[in-house]
């Protein structure tokens, strides 16, 4: 069946959106339409150009017989600072403050629509690093960490606390705490995770940022490097950051149990 | 700016699939780009009908003041098939066998891109359901459970197994798990899930049932209801199911561990 033009922008919108940094070959949508390469070659410029007006992403053409085009995730700088300037005005509601000085904050991990500008934000910093996993620990930063991985395309490695049956065998290693100063262990399951793989770490919350330093000695552990560090909240409110370069979206800074009060302002993604 | 129509079609499609379910009126395309509400409606009607003739989904029109157009997203019978079909094959390798009879899963929980179909295809089977939130138990269903929720657009509610500082105060309940007959309890913040809500429970796997049942009993407490239960994997292999009413994509029914072998099938989805 052959295909009008604007069905093909349609169906190769959907594609493209639906396999992020995967080189497709011109080929394949040649066939796929039965159309020729020069057709479908036009039809990708107009897909570029929207994608890019649009603050959608960018389409890489590779040249060449093993060419073909790859779609990358990027938000326009305005519309990143739009949307946490809205998280940020969710986030500073005093109704969240919970016992401890702790932030309620499951609603806002819940929420898919959010979950997905913040995995296009944290996305289009990493877009052009080489990036084979993300890595979180259970259990709030897997949302983020599956948020982050579906625009990058790659598998999501989930640490835990303790062992499970399910898992075989694990890798653990023992951690300090940043705040409490207290040991903690952590575990990866050995068939999880590559020898040699670049691994994006993410998390929902940092303070000191042990848990964070635990995940990089355990990719020690599997000869595995760090290719970037990123956090949706980091806590200013620290005597010693165990970790220097990271990605935060949003930086709260007071939290005024007695005034009821939270200072939540955009993170160091903007600086 | 004005926008031509292969431009519009471009960024209509890419809107509708990141807002499944919402009721889109024709106005806001129309300011968006500028254009009259005759060629938005033509525009719609293209995007329509290369949505379901390639499987992307359904674009429904409610007519009037008020109206405008929903996308939901509906996998085609064949392709669902044909995905789960792949989906059995990678679960029946041998190699996935762990001591105990249970299976590795790791790397199909952790792929975003097969989340993404599994999700498409919960998704298609409760397009319908009239469904406020998905509900899943930490912690193998939670990708699962937002891989749902993504397409049903609805917040993903995570009941946990003890209660957590961060989450104010829960409600607890004990159940009695399926396969072991064991007391075990689990825990609902009471901020996560507003009384009266209609709930999709999903879960990685059910034998028994019991942690279903569970979920069912807590969301008693709510005040809420069960809209749906749907499963990755169910295993035929117990005794007495507790759960009647639930759609699986896979089913497991002979694990043999000495002889290495492990029968993998397509769920009740397709009954």
């Amino acid at each position: 069946m052959k295909f009008r033009r604007s069905e093909r922008l349609i169906d190769m919108t959907n594609y493209l959106l639906e396999h992020p940094r995967e080189l497709v070959p011109l080929t394949y949508f040649a066939e796929k339409y039965e159309s020729a390469k020069s057709s479908i070659s036009e039809d990708l410029g107009i897909i570029k150009e929207t994608f890019e007006q649009r603050g959608i992403g960018i389409l890489q053409t590779v040249p060449g017989a093993a060419g073909g085009v790859r779609f990358s995730v990027n938000v326009h700088q305005e519309e990143a600072i739009r949307l946490i300037h809205d998280l940020c005005s969710i986030m500073e509601s005093p109704d969240r403050l919970l016992p401890g000085g702790y932030l309620y904050m499951n609603d806002i991990l819940g929420n898919p629509a959010i979950l997905k500008n913040v995995g296009r934000i944290i996305a289009s910093a990493f877009a052009k690093a080489e990036i084979d996993a993300v890595m979180t620990v259970a259990t709030k930063g897997i949302p983020i960490a599956y948020a982050v991985a579906g625009f990058l395309n790659v598998p999501v490695v989930i640490v835990r606390r303790d062992p499970k049956v399910t898992e075989g065998s694990t890798v653990s290693i023992n951690y300090v705490s940043g705040s409490s100063k207290r040991i903690q262990t952590m575990v990866l399951s050995k068939r999880s995770l590559s020898e040699g793989s670049r691994v994006l770490i993410v998390d929902d919350f940092m303070k000191a940022g042990g848990t964070i330093n635990g995940m990089v000695d355990l990719l020690q552990e599997f000869n595995a490097a760090v290719a970037g560090i990123a956090v949706l909240v980091e806590s200013v409110d620290t005597e010693e950051r165990l970790v220097d370069d990271y990605v935060s979206l949003v930086r709260l800074s007071n939290v005024d149990l007695k005034d009821k009060k939270i200072d939540v302002s955009q993170g160091n993604y903007f600086n």
